[in-house]
């Protein structure tokens, strides 16, 4: 030992002073040296040229500007982070104007931020609702100023008592046609508007969804309409004083999403004029208070985009998730292997990196292929959802039934299991994934309420189950009921209804490469699930309510299906694919560890099917572990394929060049209560005794 | 709308404004009318007459001890919460000294107080290591000034670069006979001692675990004798100051436990004197430096006591996420029952309670019958773990594989199911389970170190995969070899070698209300496990490493059985509960619900097995949905039979009173963002406008 530390400096460690035995850096080089491809080949078969070209222009602009340093974040207080999101807001306003930033680049920018924070509803349901719904006289009225940051506004839907049911909404506006004005009030507690993202501190302008009534009733009286969106003024722009008849504050910390002012209102006979009722598709006579209907039902799926989105999310979710996982449990080693020999000179085996424990594979490289699995179908549920757009805008509403009850279910399947992935990756890095410096504990908080809004994962599915349902009993009645030739829920059920007593065709571990196999044998379940349940509420009459749980089970089976077959597309036929040999090896063996793990994590319900025998399901559990053997040497090839910045990862653990230790050193030597020395004497109740001399004030923002 | 809410105060709610249709408070009372048992009954059954005597006399002293408030943590950041903790440990010392406690009195505050703080481990691991290890001389020098906390001490054993592998530890303590000292130092980074609860900030002293080096080899040269613990002062107890050579800090923020000051320390060339190594099994002659053996190397179980406290622990885990989450699923409603009919005036169905969604149930009741399984096996280790120690103390150490193995198992077991346990009920309470009010977000992150410590629960499984080869090898080459009356595991071993193509016997319904059937299936299916994987072993000689996955499945599968086991034998056999029909009755309902579940949920292994047939998983599946169903109306009834104190639940929507939106509200009046008013302008770096008339400041602590 060369240093002398000073000895009343508490954090400083001096240069020099190393990990014992090879380094980080070393054995994740030693890691890369084993790939059988080229990950930057695969980057570029991931995310395309497009995205790749976008990614390298942004990164350097947002991780270098300061208002976007993530360095102290974990240090901060609630008030100083909502400080410090803010001030982002503000800033990525600036430079989006400034560099001329697309809407595209601006989602690059945030998706490397990664801090959702105070203008996050400003700029998704504020302005999507303003462009949605807006007359050309309130476009000019609301959207412009909106658009250009001088009103912010946020979207009051939710309330303290209603969630998911918006027909239950309690918050009322009744119109007066004396003052050409409609009221808004909030009739009780459980009225109260709740949870709203940017309500709490930061928006003078919110769009409020009340229950319209209009006087047109029999006599004039009020008549109920049901749930419509309306813009109140909340706070004057300039003194953001409250404006006379709300009562509007932060609902408190949450268990993540600290920078988000999610917020609370009253409103209390609150009165704004007849023009701020979004009418593009309903309206509101002016004089008499009439009312009239809009067209179709369209509102119901304005925000489908956020759950096809939801499902695409995910990919990077399993995908960071991983990375920290895997590089971080090639430099962490533990313990020798029990079957290693003792070396000639009697010394014991080295310690191995924890990634070569079958157990810890087991848990962090299903979310890797997983995120693959992912990739391929938000990549088909967004081209479903283009399609369905522009279909739907020339009247055809055919493909709307089956994109809306799959991105049910999948948004269902794949953030239940994006957030496990997050948890399971981060006790597979031992006691350092408790650290806040791990990055994913702060995730798995930031990640949570993808599992509860646009629909809770698990009620959801019973959106996906009536669809399930219902092609179950059409192609029952009429096995040549015409279907859209991309419904591949009515091919497999037709499969189904075929052959009921199918058997899992394979027989030695060689059959299950053949991808067609999984896709028959998912389909196969997902029918048989439907047809099972069916048979209850058909047949045996049984409640709607009896049956949730089988229904979330239909749910997942459906959406699993789905990632099954568009991955098992790809390797059959993707000809981008095809043509580089190497790529293709790799993501077969990640098709097949998806399949077949996948495959056995719900081998109850293939064997209770008996369309698996028990020693099928031994050969398949066999065929796990050996992938997992087979994977392991291109796991960090595979996760520096995806190329998640280290700006993005902001995890010691999961760093790019390997250097955990000195990485979790400097996170420490950050700590704020490391400036101060404490008084324990149990019977003296001051808590200090001074300051520690020597140590760096941590710099507030 | 009765009240005008000033309109510049943004916080105040006037009193009346309350939530519109029936109170929680109301729909909790009428829940309660269900009741087919008395929960005072149950509440003396689980807990004994003693224990409920002592809470009832500590509650009312800790909730009302202004030091031990709990309201202001949540909007606390880290450095309060540290102050916060370090008040309260003081207090509690004081406390304890005025009030003549009892150590198990400290635990109970200590339970009821749930902020594991400071002198988290100077109460524990400290003072229990110089107990166990100290000399007379050393318990005068170092043991007597601990207890009065003279000195406040912590355990260091962990280093950055090791956590479960003692042996590999890499500090060095090295004798000097010239200076009669030992001189310890950290050779690297990895080296610096890590994660140690108390050692950032608070303690003045603490056991470094550290390479002890004798010079008693080969011509005086250094021999490695392996790990040892030795006392080493950090700082003046006086001034706080740290003593020369140490270097320490806090490591920095956690997901959880943000009042413990886990800490790190680098040590160059500190001295300490003999006597400050830890003596009382090996030692190291003053003169010579001549090193002496342990007598036997009962360190290493040294820790026991911690595990099978973590099992009892996890009931009150499992039982404090179910009261949550039930009692807030009573209170919550939302949409109708899809089945139920339209009024005959037209009005639609009232919004159901979601504690009647069945697949809110299959959520939030497993949890709470899992409670009572660990209640059960929790007392039974418990039990055993005195007549071991007994038995110990006389020289018999036959009872210690089995209960190393049993605890391990069940440690891995019970936190994995615990952690889950606490965020499925956070889930299935919506959006407001998000919220840091909830009490179960915060809940989990706490928690989550149970999965990791005293032995990862995923690698720690391989101790009882051990026990279980060696009892099933013994079995197989002997029949007839002696096992101690005590041994379950060779009970179930013998029983499936003498059949191990049994069957499951159940042809109905009717035939799942017999609890030896259970005991029966969960040990065929722990013993067709580990044949499984011993087959693999010492047959086909397969590595251990790529048995892991097998030998992870065989200790779930042998802890199962344990809760079954237990939980059977309660229900069959116990005269307490027997003598209480109401009692017998509900808790048989529960162990069915306890049995059926785990079986189902679990259902592969018994399928693969052929020990269970596809039809017979069918019934079994069906009869989970029938208790579910059955349970529904006791579900509040049996929370409140666990009877946890609003104080140590914190949580607005697990509230006795079911007064959960006044509560929401409440929380979110504390807010002390809700002080400012901020700046939004896009072109203005100021964050700030002013501050909020008329808001109440927080009073900071």
């Amino acid at each position: 030992m060369s240093y002398q530390p000073p000895s009343s400096v508490p954090v400083e460690i001096p240069d020099g002073f190393k990990p014992l035995g090879t380094s980080g850096s070393r054995l994740l080089e030693i890691e890369r040296s084993k790939a059988s491809f080229s990950p930057a080949d695969l980057e570029k078969y991931i995310y395309g040229d497009a995205a790749i070209e976008r990614r390298n222009r942004i990164l350097p602009v947002v991780e270098n500007e300061p208002a976007f340093d993530k360095s102290q974040i974990h240090y901060m207080d609630r008030g100083a982070k909502y400080r410090h999101g803010l001030a982002k807001e503000k800033r990525l306003v600036q430079l989006t104007r400034e560099l001329g930033w697309t809407a595209e680049d601006v989602r690059t920018a945030e998706e490397l931020l990664d801090m959702p924070a105070a203008f996050g509803l400003h700029n998704s349901m504020f302005l999507k609702t303003l462009r949605a719904q807006s007359t050309d006289e309130q476009r000019e009225l609301f959207l412009k100023p909106a658009e250009n940051y001088e009103i912010i506004g946020c979207y009051a839907q939710t309330e303290l008592g209603h969630g998911s049911n918006v027909q239950g909404l309690e918050t009322t506006a009744m119109y007066k046609p004396e003052s050409k004005s409609f009221v808004i009030n909030t009739p009780g507690m459980s009225s109260m508007k709740w949870w709203i993202g940017g309500l709490g501190r930061t928006a003078d302008h919110a769009v409020v969804m009340a229950q319209l009534y209009t006087p047109d009733g029999k006599n004039g009286s009020l008549v109920r309409r049901g749930p419509y969106p309306f813009v109140v003024p909340l706070r004057d722009t300039k003194t953001r004083e409250l404006l006379p008849g709300r009562t509007i504050m932060d609902i408190g910390p949450k268990a993540g999403y600290p920078m988000t002012d999610n917020g609370t209102a009253i409103f209390n006979n609150v009165e704004i004029p007849h023009v701020n009722f979004l009418a593009k598709f309903a309206s509101v006579d002016v004089e008499s208070g009439r009312f009239s209907k809009p067209p179709h039902d369209k509102l119901a799926y304005g925000t489908m985009i956020y759950i096809v989105r939801i499902v695409q999310q995910a990919r990077m979710i399993l995908a960071r998730s991983a990375t920290v996982a895997i590089r971080y449990c090639s430099v962490r080693r533990q313990f020798a292997d029990r079957d290693a020999p003792v070396t000639d000179d009697g010394r014991k085996p080295a310690e191995t990196p924890v990634v070569n424990y079958q157990l810890v594979q087991a848990r962090i490289f299903p979310p890797l292929v997983q995120a693959f699995a992912c990739h391929y179908t938000g990549r088909e549920m967004m081209r479903q959802y283009e399609s369905n757009e522009s279909a739907m805008a020339e009247g055809d509403f055919s493909l709307l039934a089956d994109l809306h009850a799959t991105s049910s279910g999948l948004k269902s399947l794949c953030t239940l299991m994006a957030s496990n992935a997050i948890e399971e990756c981060r006790r597979a890095c031992g006691g350092h994934g408790y650290s806040l410096s791990s990055g994913l504990a702060s995730l798995w908080s930031d990640y949570l309420p993808q599992v509860t809004w646009e629909g809770d994962s698990y009620m959801l599915t019973q959106q996906t189950g009536r669809y399930l349902f219902k092609t179950f009993r059409t192609i029952l009645s009429d096995p040549n009921a015409e279907m859209s030739r991309e419904n591949l829920t009515a091919h497999y059920v037709r499969k189904y209804i075929a052959n009921p007593e199918a058997k899992a065709p394979f027989k030695y571990a060689g059959d299950l490469s053949d991808p067609q196999l999984f896709i028959d044998a998912f389909g196969h379940r997902a029918a048989y699930l439907t047809a099972t349940a069916l048979r209850k509420r058909d047949i045996e009459k049984r409640t709607w309510n009896s049956l949730l749980i089988d229904i979330f089970r239909c749910s997942t089976a459906h959406a699993q299906y789905y990632l099954v077959y568009n991955f098992a597309q790809a390797i059959m036929h993707d000809q981008e694919l095809k043509a580089q040999p190497a790529l293709h090896r790799i993501m077969t063996t990640c098709f097949e560890l998806f399949a077949c793990y996948t495959m056995d994590a719900e081998a109850s319900e293939f064997l209770s099917s008996r369309y698996l025998s028990p020693q099928q399901h031994e050969l398949l559990r066999n065929r796990v572990h050996a992938l997992l053997a087979e994977l392991r040497p291109q796991a960090v090839p595979l996760v520096d394929s995806w190329n998640i910045p280290d700006y993005l990862l902001n995890s010691a653990l999961g760093r790019k060049d390997g250097d955990v230790y000195p990485a979790l050193v400097r996170f420490a030597q950050g700590e704020p209560l490391n400036q101060t020395r404490f008084n324990v004497d149990v019977n003296d109740e001051a808590l200090e005794v001074g300051k520690e001399e020597g140590v760096r004030a941590w710099s507030k923002l």
